[in-house]
């Protein structure tokens, strides 16, 4: 059976909405999207220290669900192993939440397949899903880009746009 | 560079000293090392519920540190790619207590290469330095195994009965 390493922020888990409440909270305004398009909303100018609650314990733990993720690693789980692979080992305080927030939303994910690392070039998979360049780039399987605000301008792998692409994506390789 | 994969308990932390303790308290003497010699301490008559003790909070927070090991590991990161990986999943209650562990005695390694998994075959690694046979029956690269009694009377593997082994092994690679 093949295997397929999901990433959880910006994959499964959605990030951006909690970025856009806090910047909103220190600027008193929400950014345009095309703001931040290429970039992360902490990249705009003065928002470094939005990046800072990643470190804060709660920070993870009650993001959203990526719309169709839930579904589709169900689905996926059909014909795949599935492993979530979370570049967690950055962000002590999260480690908690996030396998909570797993248990939550995710409950069919077998705690042997989840994986906190820092480094993804451990990964031993046949594709993975990602929305940074830096975990695709030494992935020695199939590389999928998950869109997000700041790999837009990105043109080197297979790009998904959402859950959707994912899984056109996957019924295709099945065949 | 290649890489090398180091299990955490059993191998770089010393956990039987612990499991005597508890089964002590338990049953109010420790066992001779014949007893356990080919199992764990937590497989003898009765014991166990002493396995219940790894999903408390503090369990690994304070386990002695495996004789050698951080002179070890040290050495090793002079020649090759050093990442920690540790079957931590399956205890949530373990996620903080280890990273803090590590932290304290093994500052050297950064986050980047530690990783905290349920499955070790999601590994992709050169060797693999680990105590259980089930771990290393699925690696690709060379695994050695790391005696402790749970896995004495097993022979498929490279056998490594220490640190200073360990080093041997290496030195003699590295030439």
């Amino acid at each position: 059976m093949k295997r397929i390493a999901i990433d959880m922020d910006e994959v499964i888990a959605d990030v951006r909405p909690k970025f856009l409440q806090l910047y909103e909270r220190e600027f008193g305004r929400r950014p345009a999207e095309e703001e931040y398009w290429g970039k992360k909303i902490y990249q705009l100018p003065g928002a470094a220290r939005i990046r800072e609650f990643l470190q804060e314990k709660g920070f993870f733990a009650d993001l959203p669900v990526m719309p169709g993720s839930q579904e589709g690693v169900r689905e996926l789980m059909e014909n795949y192993e599935v492993f979530i692979v979370t570049a967690a080992m950055e962000f002590r305080a999260s480690f908690e939440d996030k396998f909570d927030w797993l248990q939550e939303h995710f409950p069919f994910i077998h705690w042997k397949n989840v994986v906190f690392c820092g480094d993804k070039s451990i990964v031993e998979a046949d594709y993975m899903i990602d929305d940074h360049v830096f975990n695709l780039e030494h992935f020695r399987g199939k590389g999928l880009l998950f869109t997000a605000s700041h790999n837009i301008h990105e043109n080197r792998f297979t790009r998904v746009n959402n859950w959707e692409e994912v899984m056109a994506y996957f019924r295709q390789e099945v065949q």
